[in-house]
């Protein structure tokens, strides 16, 4: 049987680790030339996959696939594009399958969240209607954490400690403060429909009265006046409140707390920024003296205290992705399986991509703290392990990290332009 | 002689290293332990002084202190509070040199920036005019790096490599984002009066073309048509647009862009942010989807990614302070003095503080490139020595620093108490 090569394509927001598993990928088809031919990486997701422009990753030097390993973003570009479902747009599934045959493409590795899972279960379906089969494998990544089946998700752990990390930091700026000047910190966090990262912020909090003393989950309506009691009652115990607030937290009604309200000097709605409506409401009702932070792009690309743990899985999928391959399985997805807390062990496993698909993994009620502003013992027994360990990339001489950006090569092109 | 003891305090906004300092002072006392008698630590800097709120530093264990060089905020707590002049406010004055007298001080150390360095020379003078000789030193600290005399400030070189890694990161996110989504990021870092730490984000523009492609300084005023040019140049010519904005960036007629405009549903009022007015601008001219951050806090207690060379300058100043209390100095700072870029060479000095107090020192127009938007060589030149090297702290099993807050002692009050 002649060798086929592998398609790798990223999705979505990027992470610290997400060319980690690019990494893992490349270097386990290398140790399989004999079975694998070569990894094609598709510039810029699934629309370069469509649009054939295809990077030969045979072409990296071996130093240059292992600095994959401590390099943020997604070296090969990602995409925030869906395909619509087969009946919607048949030609989208054709076309990938063209590419495919074009590139002698035997396995379709589709690095990212649910709508790359939903994707890739896709595309090993329409493959075999099609008459060309290619093993579709999805390959989990991403911050949000809310992949079902998988214990957690690649990516999520080194976000996490980020902002473990910086909340701590951040605390004992305002608690050295407060005595004159600062009283409130709020630093806001990404995660729209589910509070995984937020809750990542209360692993600070090791014994009760610590910093963070306020998280604000998008699970738990906003309420004011509760609220602000605990800021409150934070100042005069503590001397200062450290808060936590996810951008999905939201009124009893639903709305974003991000889009309550600002406005700019032209009537213009503000873009996002729930931080700043939440030092608002603190000023107004209580006068206290606010500081606010907005980690935004910086949480998920700093790669600079990316967890071990979370690289260790993140190369893992990657690894687990070829070997799924190899055992010539199709429309699954290497899952990570927690076999223990105390210590903490795991374990690689196959899941069918159809117990995956657009499915969200929401947080547990039990993981929330009966007063709504906190995380329960365990949530920190499932968090815990995973921002173990420390990952640092290599520095040069200038003071800053040996981050790569490869000049890639390109494979020819054989078919004609597609059009979106 | 009998001994006497040492009085430090901290004062203003603290820094990734503050605490390396003092505890360079507290080891370097210890080792002249024949000479010098206890330092004591006021809490809350000069309003503890005041208030006779002493913490006894004796009663730290060894290991304690060495902590303190990795553990950041203000750990004695620090303060924003501006003693007036003598002739306005003597009292306070009279009732610092009454807590010398109660507790033996014969040395105050203050660690501080530019207000800091006016109190201790006002209480050197003071001091002597009331009768009771107390040697005074300011000891330098300022992420602002607006000190002069002193070639930098302890504080500047870690905040300066969290803002050059920070952008680096979140611009390879960028990057991979650009082709579907995000196009433009805008990271807010810190320096109301001048660009040194906006400057800092320019050292991850390693070649022409690399991120940030915009700096947005204090020093240049604001000039929206060009700002806009550069932002659709470089998203045509790069794909993105990373830029990197001083919180003191203003308009031609000296209003800060912060304040140009934002209010909440309420008609109030938005608490600072210039990042999202920079982010409006962008998208309401040009239409491109824009993140943007805001690192406030997390930008000067990032200790987990400090510069070694920072932390080198912060005991260095602080075992300086002592050099120059065993001197018989008064009136003086210990700074640093560059000797050599190539290799990086430096030493400690002694500056009277009179040259030092109430004084600012601006960024070189040299510094500035003559477009407005980045920075020199020779500011390269400058900055680049002062985030060379990591100098992690030590992480637990539950994978955060170890940072520390120790259980202070506090040496018995023998004085009525102080009313501001």
């Amino acid at each position: 049987m002649p060798k086929k090569n592998i398609l790798y394509a990223q999705s979505g927001g990027v992470t610290p680790v997400i060319n980690a598993t690019a990494a893992a990928v490349i270097e386990e088809a290398r140790d399989n030339r004999d079975r694998i031919g070569k990894v094609l990486a598709a510039r810029d997701g699934i629309m370069g996959a469509l649009e054939e422009r295809l990077i030969d990753t045979s072409r990296l030097k071996k130093s240059e696939v292992a600095a994959l390993n401590h390099t943020p973003g997604g070296v090969f570009g990602s995409c925030r594009y869906k395909l619509k479902s087969i009946e919607e747009n048949r030609r989208e599934y054709e076309r990938l399958i063209e590419v495919f045959k074009a590139h002698n493409i035997g396995y379709f590795f589709y690095n990212g969240g649910n709508d790359s899972a939903d994707t890739a279960w896709k595309v090993s379906q329409i493959g075999d209607k099609l008459g060309f089969h290619v093993q579709c494998i999805g390959v989990p990544k991403t911050i949000d954490n809310d992949l079902p089946v998988t214990d957690n998700c690649p990516g999520f752990g080194s976000v996490a400690k980020y902002v473990a990390v910086s909340i701590l930091e951040a605390s004992l700026d305002v608690m050295a403060m407060a005595s004159s000047s600062t009283k409130v910190f709020i630093m806001e966090v990404m995660g729209r429909h589910a509070g995984w990262i937020a809750a990542a912020g209360g692993l600070a909090c090791r014994e009760k009265g610590d910093p963070p003393q306020i998280i604000l989950f998008p699970e738990v309506p906003f309420d004011k006046e509760k609220f602000l009691d605990r800021v409150r009652q934070s100042v005069e115990v503590n001397g200062y409140c450290s808060i936590v607030v996810s951008e999905g937290a939201r009124t009893p009604d639903g709305t974003f707390l991000a889009d309550a309200g600002t406005t700019d000097a032209f009537g213009h709605k503000q873009l996002g920024g729930v931080a700043p409506v939440v030092a608002d409401v603190v000023k107004e009702s209580l006068g206290y003296k606010c500081h606010w932070a907005v980690s935004d792009y910086l949480q998920r690309s700093a790669r600079h205290i990316a967890s071990a743990t979370d690289l260790e899985h993140a190369r893992a999928v990657g690894k687990g992705a070829v070997d799924l391959a190899l055992a010539g399985e199709s429309g699954v997805m290497p899952v990570i399986k927690r076999t223990g807390n105390k210590p903490y062990r795991w374990k690689i496993e196959s899941a069918p991509l159809s117990r995956i698909a657009n499915r969200e993994k929401k947080m547990p009620k039990k993981f929330i703290s009966a007063d709504g502003f906190g995380i329960t013992p365990s949530c920190r027994a499932y968090l815990e392990p995973l921002i173990r360990g420390e990952a640092y990339p290599s520095y040069g001489k200038d003071g800053l990290p040996e981050y790569v950006r490869p000049d890639f090569v390109y494979v020819d092109r054989t078919l004609d332009d597609f059009e979106f």
